[in-house]
């Protein structure tokens, strides 16, 4: 017994050392091909980019001119849809992301598993959707049916801690489809850093003990009206987000990774609907802001918390209007070129690629 | 110079669809290999632990039996330490990574960067000991000299906001790290969820406001307090795990990976001081949950924060306690082991390995 277990023993020792060098050559080979594959993309990357600039300012014939850019175009396309897009140059990682996580890398080595994280990612956006319209809604109905009209501190800090752990989930989230090669606007991430500051702030504010308790609640409760206006506003634009993103992936004009608040597709009647509701509620937004800070002023509230979270508000609904005018600005200019190019027939039949 | 562009454009598309290829079949062979080489060590791995355990149980000599576990041992320290340790079977991500950063993939495929990242993480831990200490410091000095002895709520706010702050970047790294093959006893990652939680709750907690502010802030002053001890002991911590790191990697009896909080190595009188430190400190941190818990019952403080407050600092400290008195009994058991087997001396030889 004892000769059999100790041949056994050696043969596993043997085993572990022969695995021993075959991960290692695995690892050098890959790292190495990887490595050249990078490189052979990035160049790749930089040439038709290069050749892009150089016909827009050529005098070419504008038809010639069109048809080679939508080439490029389509060559780009290939480098940033297909599996090659895990070799192209990445975005760095950020202070945000090292800060909380170390160096470790968060992107996917694969194409296949980039597209997940965002498909998760919009699940995680449609699940809180609804909790971002449920807990006001609940809050402001026991307010008025059980607490007579004053919140109590406790529920709103709990509410509010919920926020702060949502936000920084959306924000490192965010970071991390970033370094996938998303083309988030920057904007976005910025507001995820003001909500988390202000929903941080908020923590540190007593709303309970003031004379005037329906007063000084005025800011909280406008605040809670206008989340669940927004959880119902983030609803619609998680729907027609994904409309888009499949027209434009089938349009052969997008990147998959690809994250635009407040753009969107569909029926045009619709989007304009979307549209005009996101401006109220940036409005409502910067209204709230506003109110917190009057109430600041008029001295019935004088504590730093409210006139920072008023402050806040207001950048964040500026932030928001000018980041969603230049979308359909944006948007508008590329519908114009549209017109002007070809049908969108032609760019139908294109998809084939 | 039309037909040349046409010409480099059409080179261009050539190219990104080669390069497709290109990546498409190396990911393809990539994760084929990889995959099979994760079968074998996953095998390999299991025979070792079934092979041990049946050495056990046998009435083999027990000096071959001996020499065969160490046999095994080794060959289990190759795998989980040489490039071989990537493909090894990992653990879970756990809901609390799910939770902040979605399904991304946080285990690093080279051994190499697992280690850079356990490095990172002593850096780390080294950077935020000396804030441990110099924060509460700060706090405390301007308390008597100028805030005559009653913390205004801002300044203990914001270093509540970065206690918030930093057990939650540590529980991250922490649940990184597990991911990463680290043997971190999960006690030690569950009390960064209490202490994230505290932190939280603490935020809400309005110390300002009180007719008698010294005897309503007697918990927070002994806080800080402790903190500042802790953070010496943070200190004494790192540099004693890495020296026992080192000794244990040196020794070829530890996989590089592990932490463990609150179990050292050098010289032993430098060691004993440690743990006395230690100790003291989990005393003192139940003391301060007890004071915490009385104010709260003979009723100076009756907010629900001082409560739970309280509550958490009990449990972690108890928690702490147990685990130190854990890790001290495992260390006494290695000991003796090592006494009645070979010599120190021997073991020194063996790490030509």
């Amino acid at each position: 017994m004892g000769d059999t277990a100790a041949e056994e023993v050696s043969r596993l020792v043997e085993q572990a050392k022969e695995l021993q060098d075959v991960a290692a050559s695995l690892i050098s080979r890959t790292t190495r091909e990887e490595d050249s594959l990078r490189q052979r993309v990035a160049v790749l990357d930089s040439n038709i980019q290069r050749l892009r600039s150089s016909i827009r300012k050529t005098n070419l014939h504008s038809n010639l001119a069109q048809k080679l850019e939508e080439e490029l175009f389509k060559a780009r396309y290939v480098l940033s849809e297909s599996d090659a897009a895990a070799f192209l140059p990445g975005k760095s990682h950020g202070r945000f992301l090292r800060m909380f996580l170390g160096p470790i890398n968060v992107r996917a080595n694969r194409r296949d598993i980039q597209l997940k994280v965002k498909e998760e990612y919009n699940e995680f956006r449609d699940r809180t959707a609804f909790l971002f319209i449920l807990f006001p809604a609940l809050l402001l109905m026991l307010s008025s049916r059980i607490w007579g009209g004053c919140l109590p501190a406790l529920p709103v800090q709990l509410y509010t801690g919920w926020l702060l752990h949502l936000y920084t989930g959306l924000a490192l989230r965010e970071n991390i489809l970033r370094v996938n090669g998303s083309d988030i606007r920057p904007w976005w991430i910025y507001h995820h850093y003001c909500a988390m500051a202000m929903a941080l702030i908020s923590l540190t504010w007593e709303i309970e003990k003031a004379p005037d308790c329906s007063q000084k609640q005025l800011g909280v409760r406008l605040f809670l009206i206008w989340a669940i206006v927004q959880g119902v506003a983030m609803l619609l634009q998680n729907r027609y987000q994904r409309q888009r993103l499949y027209t434009r992936i089938a349009l052969g004009k997008a990147r998959r990774m690809d994250i635009v608040w407040g753009e969107t597709a569909g029926v045009e009647g619709q989007l304009k609907l979307l549209y005009l509701l996101l401006f109220f509620l940036q409005i409502f937004e910067a209204y709230c802001g506003v109110q917190l800070l009057k109430t600041a002023v008029v001295g019935v509230v004088s504590e730093w918390q409210v006139v920072t979270c008023g402050i806040l508000l207001v950048i964040m609904a500026v932030g928001n209007f000018a980041n969603t005018v230049e979308t359909l600005a944006t948007k508008s200019r590329v519908k114009a070129k549209m017109k002007r190019g070809k049908s969108k027939q032609d760019l139908e039949q294109d998809k084939s690629l």
